[in-house]
């Protein structure tokens, strides 16, 4: 299948391209556009831009979206503002726009990135939290209104190993799971028949 | 103690006033300013002037933040903003300015509505179910980071039995709770001693 994978260039989205690329062909879309097309998550007329330049494709995986980590009491409206527009409403706009025929295929399937951090707290975490939360549950009601047999899952891992270096003290007594052990739960949410799902991995 | 009811004039709202306005000081805030201060959830600065009429208050509810029932393939991204803005930011920027001292008192109290379709989806309710979810899962975080010994609770009803000549196609065999019941987990959340939590009523 053509597979559009946004993030394709962090640790995630290579881990992902790693598994599926011998199987499928991906367009590597990422925000600064180093393997393939470039996409800027926050800007709705980016992303149509996206699938315009992109052609139909018949999975839609995503591994990018950021969001500030701050402390409730040093957040400002502008780092609330930052984390719904990037990874929550940027992914939803990926499948609010894949919903269209000419985007993503009859039978095509979203796969979206949340995280542990939804229901496992860590500091200055909770913009991400509110980000996980609100895809997981979108994820959950999407499945059921898709046209044309399309599916949605949502991807949740806890930190991932290769980021052990960089956030272990962020995640403490947090067990790491191989960022390959979530790339197959993309593969599973795209050559499976489930929507509606988050897998959680590691945790 | 003195308790900041924003929603007061809603279904909801009027519950939550009845059961604890005989054993508190209720500061009855509404979009229409009909029983006390307005207060536009989706405006930031229409927030931090509500904080400053009312002065510091011991406990803050929330039993309002609209979203768009639309189905996924008919939202546009306003739609998705407009759920964004009302909801979910405009309830977690109620936290954001209720930390500070001058705001809600040293042990102080939020309680945030959410709501069934986190977990339930309904027809058209995928907006509201991301607004659920971003709240649930912002409470269970911002939960260990709130100062002074503050706490924080949402409150995530099934369908108001109040409602159900309103809504009962849209909810068809959900069974519905009275608001009353909803109210009783506002007073567990002010009184009572728990944080992070979201109180399920009626499911």
């Amino acid at each position: 299948m053509k597979i559009l994978l946004v993030g394709a260039t962090g640790t995630l989205g290579r881990a992902v391209h790693s598994l599926l690329g011998p199987r499928h062909e991906i367009v590597a879309a990422s925000r600064s556009g180093a393997a393939g097309p470039k996409v800027d998550l926050t800007d709705p007329a980016s992303i149509a831009a996206l699938y315009a330049e992109v052609g139909r494709v018949d999975a839609v995986m995503c591994a990018a979206g950021g969001v500030p980590f701050r402390p409730v009491g040093e957040l400002t409206y502008d780092d609330l503002m930052a984390g719904a527009r990037d990874k929550m409403l940027g992914q939803v706009e990926l499948v609010r726009r894949g919903v269209e025929a000419e985007a993503v295929a009859d039978g095509g399937s979203f796969t979206l990135i949340t995280g542990i951090l939804s229901h496992e707290p860590i500091s200055a975490g909770a913009v991400a939290a509110m980000a996980n939360g609100a895809v997981d549950a979108f994820v959950r009601a999407a499945a059921t209104e898709l046209p044309r047999g399309q599916r949605i899952n949502a991807v949740s891992p806890t930190m991932l190993t290769e980021s052990l270096s960089k956030y272990d003290a962020s995640f403490p007594g947090f067990e790491p799971v191989p960022a390959e052990l979530a790339a197959k739960a993309y593969r599973k949410s795209a050559e499976g028949i489930q929507t509606g799902r988050t897998y959680r991995v590691g945790w």
